[in-house]
This record gives structure tokens, C-alpha cells and sequence, in this order.
């Protein structure tokens, strides 16, 4: 996997970390157009107000560092969001306001930006093609990179990722950083990026909690043309990839699920149905376990879709129908068998519209608990 | 403690469970009033449209069965709410639609009701003034029986609860019994007690999770006059006794963490903002671990109240002020300390307005995931 023409990165260990790679950098040879989509955590870092602020306008680099969010650590964190953002164009020879900059890390904690600005040079002296430096410097529990690639008329579209829950020391959560030769206006390819992140990265669920420094970034060179319907197919793809591999990756997660709705009222309803039950403490405990426990699944569902109407649901995971025309059916034998595989599937059918949405989760397993309990701060 | 005059009950083994009580009736003398509130849960138990819709009139009786939620059961498990009721009505000389329902337990599996018909006589021939057998039938994984007294002018009121997470295999969660010789007309009863769970059982977070059979009976036998004011605090008190000794009894809990909102625009923020921290599987974990992750906390605010303004935001554990004016203040270690305790507060103070709410939560233990994930169906 090679970044497309005009976009190259580095990653560096520049001293947050003890010894992993902590600073990376994304840059391109000329001013690229950007898309991006951020948490909307009123709590968000003040990297996320940086980068926000410089929608629309084109850009030269990201900046990127792990180990430490910048989150919650007031005004100095905005000003070493900005010494950042100086040193790096000063080093390219680009205005401020051409550098994005994303964190990732554990909550306040003061930043010690002295580093960052410290190893730019080293971290912009070993510019390449290959992005898996920076995707390695931009991990923090991940336990392996997260790189892919897809293809559309001429284009390719590459991206890099991070996301492992959100851990303990870390709000870690996710970050991913893509880059196309496509030529697409900015409004239509933050469209296709928002369109794109709604069915990947919004649609997996390791444990409901919203982070500080999600960010989504898409560079594009403009070189090649690319339908745009073929694109945001193409971005979408990437996307999904990019977010398999974090929920597969998941903080102490033993089980992938995929929990699939249909017959909503609407995609809204099924997402939010597929959510809840995807968020349930109860139903992800009972997965851990390889529980059929499809009680839970129904009183999650029950508690946010408040016109369920029970007669209408059928209820299947794996391939065994254990609730129908309101009451239990089928072999839970069946059941825990299906769901002793790594990865089973969960699916809730209502008779009420079309509406359908398909969301991933893990299991809640006793480690997530012990690295989120016991990895102290 | 004892009933007021006019109230009995008792509590029996009928074979639901294997040795442990697991049938409760409570009878009253003559018709009483009585004010329900329910789950809203939409997968609910069908004793709880059977008991709903006997609301407005006069009953005699309450039965009620753990070891068996009787939810998800289809058609038969409203069979079962008819002909438990019909049976009690028959041995006590009143009409069905005089006896409330009520049941605890996993989901989804056939109640064998003729265990209740045929325990029905026994439990009704050892009625009696003392709450305990009731108390003791309705435990499902609940390590004690809940009872509650409280008095105002001269009237009491007595009440028996069940709760301890919705630990597997069951929806658990909670049921509550009061009594009241207090003299008041249905609907003003009916709304002390909604205003009563709303600063109780609705105050309370164990595992985020509403199940399918949620339920507080609160019969009066209008014996004697109470103010309405003083009965209405007084009823309230009651319930949040009962509510404390859901939460410090919760399934797998270690410890008891007073959640303190003030400042916030109004009652209704403070609440959300509350049960979003409350309901932080981050935070619990970290509560588990003894570990001051205050970035979880306002993580957790910030993914609600997306308008939070973290420049007016103070959080405090313990008595340790660890984030103030936009920035981390404070010591780690103090904070670490007063999280050792059994019980400690996080106060987090917003300068919006005179909205304040106290919400308990317990940890999320290795012991929950583990409980809920191994305790098979």
C-alpha cells in the first residue's frame, strides 16, 4: 500500500511515549483540498477546534501525536495545538493555517509540545510513500496497524487508522487518516466523508462511550477523474475496512457481532435499535459468555424503540429463530453453538417499513474491565 | 416492622425456583386504592398491562412470583397473568380484576403457572403482618431483603423491595411493595408515588439496562389523615431508602459513588448528565480500579450536553477539586484515596443555572462481566 502521488508521511518516536512512535505526519508536495469529520464532544480537544476552523481551505499537512490527547488541559493546550501547527510550517514552508493537527492519548495531562516541535525535523526528514510508519506512530492500544486501500476508475483512496476502545490510560477511541488522487470538489468529498463515516466508524460499537478526539481526515490531490457515485462507493468501502479492523482489534474484545435490523420503520430506528442493543452491558456480557441470552436483546430493544410491537419481531442468531409471533422458539443449543464462533450474527427483523442497518460490537468481556479498571492514569 | 392494619402477606415455596421462596401475596382485608408505576419498556411482561389496566379501581390483592419474568412468553404467558389472577380471586372472594400480577426472573422461559395455582392457598393460609416472607419470595440474586418504614403524622408507611442489577439469568432489576394506612384520594396517591421514583428508583444506575417487569405497588387503606406535603416526602423517603438498598446491593458492586450535578440549567440537564456519567462503562470501570480518570467523567458530559462549557466546569472526587477554569487542577493521589473508600461523591458544578440532581451508581467489576456472562440461561 503506497499513498497516491503527492502525498507522503513519516512516523517518529519523539519522547511522549516511552519507546513507541508517538509523532506522525502526513504531508502533501502542494496544497491539497481536505474533507473532515469530528467528534462533536463538547469536551473535544482543542486540535479538533484547530482543524475544524480550517474546513474549506486547502491544506499541506497533518500533525498528528500519540500518547496524549491535549484534552481538557486548557488554554496551554490550545497553544501548543498552535506552536504545532507554527513549527510544522516553518519546517514546510507553508502558512499555519495549512497544518491540521489531531492528538490521541490519555485525558488531561499537559502536553509537552517541546517534543513534538523537537522531532518535526527528524519526523519531515523521513517523508515516504508508505504509509505505515505513521500508522504505527499513530497507535496507542491497538494491538496492529490498520492500513487500507481501494480503487475507483483511476483512483486510489489509502488510509491509515487507529481505535481500540477507549482505554484506560487513553479517551483513545479513533483516528483515521486518508488520502485520494480523485478530483472531486471539497463540498462533494466532505459529503462523501460524512456519507462514508456514517455507515463505518458510526457504525461500530466497542463500548458506547463518545471520545475527545475522534477525527476523520480525507486529502485529495485532485490529479485523476472519478465519478463521484463510484467514489463515495469506493470511500465508503475504505471506510467499513479501516473500521472492521478496529472493532476486530477491540480493547479486550474475544467476539465480533453483527447485529443486523430490518424491517424498521426507517434506517434511523434501525440504527438506533441496533445501537442499544449493542451498547447493552447485559446482551455484551452474555456474548463474552456465549449466552443465548436473547431476553436482553429484546429488553434493549424494548427500551428504546417504545412501539415495539413484539408480535411483529423475529428474532434469529446465527442461523437459529429463537422469538417469533411473540414467543421463544427454536434451540438454544443451536444458539450457543453459533455463538461460540468468533463472530456470529444477531438479527432482529420488525414488519414495519423498510429500514434496515447493520452495526458491529464486541463481547464485554472481564479484561476490559481489568485494563480499563486497573491500568491506572 | 409491620404492615399498616388491613395489609398482610406472606411468602412461599411453589417450586419455581429450586428451594428458595419464590411466591409473594399481600392481601388486603377489604378493597384498598392503590398508584402503580411501570417499565415503559416496550418488551414488558404481560402482568404489567395486566396490572396497568386494572389502575383507577379498588383491588384486594398483589401476587407475585420470581424465579420467572413470564416476558416474551406470547399468549400463554398472558394465560398464566389471567389465570393466576383468577385463581387468587376464587380463594380470596373477589372479582380477578381486583388482583394485581407481578413476576421476576429470566425472559423468555414458559412460568409454570400451575405451581402458582397450586401454591396460591398456601401462601394465602400464612398471611400475616410482617413484610419479611414477602421480602424474602421476591429475592432473585439479591444478597438481603429490602424493607422500608417510614411514618408521618400518624400514619406509616410500609414497603419491601427487590433489585440488584439485571443480573443474569434474569431481567431482575426491581420491584418494590408499599403500604399505607394514610388517607388520600388514587390520583394524588398515584402522583406522590410517580414523584417518588422519579427522585428513587430513577436516581439509581447499576448497569444502564430497563428491563421488561419494573414495578412499584403502592396500596392504601385510607385509614388514617396525613397532610399531603408531609406524606409526599414522606413516601419519597421511603423509596429512596429502598433505592439505596438496591444500589449498595448491586450485582457485583464494590462501590457506591454519589454523582452530584449543580449549576446545571435546570433539574432535567442535571439528570441527563448525571446518568451519562453514572452509565459510563469508562467510568465505572475506572471506579472499579480506584483510579481518579476525571477525563472519563467529562468525556461522558460532554458526549451529552453538547454545549458544555468546559471554562465553567468544576469536578470534584472526594473532596479534591481536580479540574477548574478549563484545566486539570488538584492531586491524583488525594482524589485516589477518597475513591478507596466504599462510598465517595463527584460533585461536577456547571455555572448555567439552579439545576441540580444526585444520581448512584455503583463500579463496573471483573464480578458483573463475569456473573452476567458465565450465570447461563
Amino acid at each position: 500500500v503506497r499513498w497516491p502521488g503527492g502525498i507522503r508521511s513519516a512516523g517518529i518516536h519523539c519522547g511522549i511515549k516511552r519507546k513507541r512512535l508517538d509523532l506522525g505526519v502526513m504531508v502533501a508536495d502542494a496544497p491539497v483540498t481536505w474533507a473532515g469529520v469530528f467528534t462533536r464532544n463538547a469536551a473535544a480537544a482543542p486540535c479538533i477546534a484547530w482543524s475544524r476552523a480550517c474546513l474549506g481551505k486547502p491544506v499541506r499537512a497533518v500533525v498528528v501525536n500519540s500518547g496524549n490527547a491535549n484534552a481538557c488541559t486548557g488554554e496551554a493546550g490550545a497553544g501548543a495545538v498552535l506552536r504545532t501547527a507554527e513549527a510544522a510550517a516553518g519546517s514546510i514552508g507553508c502558512s499555519r493555517d495549512e497544518v491540521l493537527v489531531s492528538s490521541t492519548g490519555p485525558i488531561g495531562v499537559p502536553l509537552p509540545v517541546d517534543k513534538i516541535v523537537a522531532g518535526l525535523p527528524l519526523a519531515l526528514g523521513q517523508l515516504g510513500g508508505d504509509p505505515a510508519p505513521l500508522a504505527e506512530a499513530i497507535r496507542t492500544t491497538d494491538t496492529r496497524i490498520k492500513l487500507t486501500r481501494a480503487s475507483v476508475d483511476e483512483c486510489v483512496i489509502v488510509g491509515v487508522a487507529k481505535g481500540a476502545a477507549m482505554l484506560s490510560p487513553n479517551m483513545a477511541t479513533m483516528l483515521t487518516f486518508l488520502a485520494t488522487d480523485a478530483a472531486l470538489p471539497q463540498d462533494l468529498a466532505q459529503e462523501c466523508l460524512a456519507e462514508a463515516v456514517e455507515h463505518s466508524f458510526n457504525r461500530i460499537c466497542v463500548d458506547a462511550c463518545e471520545s475527545t478526539n475522534d477525527s476523520v481526515y480525507l486529502l485529495s490531490t485532485n490529479e485523476r477523474r472519478a465519478d463521484v457515485g463510484r467514489f463515495s462507493r469506493a470511500l465508503a468501502r475504505a471506510c467499513r475496512h479501516l473500521a472492521m479492523q478496529i472493532v476486530r482489534d477491540a480493547e479486550g474484545g474475544s467476539k465480533l457481532v453483527r447485529v443486523e435490523i430490518n424491517g424498521a420503520a426507517d434506517d434511523a430506528v434501525a440504527v438506533g435499535l441496533g445501537r442499544a442493543i449493542a451498547s447493552s452491558s447485559l446482551w455484551r456480557a452474555a456474548v463474552h459468555g456465549a449466552d443465548p441470552n436473547w431476553g436482553r436483546i429484546l429488553a434493549a430493544a424494548g427500551a428504546v424503540h417504545r412501539d415495539l410491537d413484539l408480535g411483529r419481531v423475529e428474532l434469529w442468531i446465527g442461523s437459529e429463530l429463537l422469538f417469533a409471533r411473540g414467543r421463544p422458539c427454536g434451540s438454544l443449543e443451536a444458539a450457543t453453538k453459533a455463538m461460540e464462533d468468533d463472530e456470529f450474527t444477531v438479527a432482529v427483523s420488525l414488519a414495519d417499513g423498510p429500514g434496515s442497518a447493520e452495526i458491529l460490537h464486541t463481547d464485554l468481556s472481564v479484561e476490559y474491565v481489568s485494563l480499563n479498571a486497573f491500568g491506572r492514569t
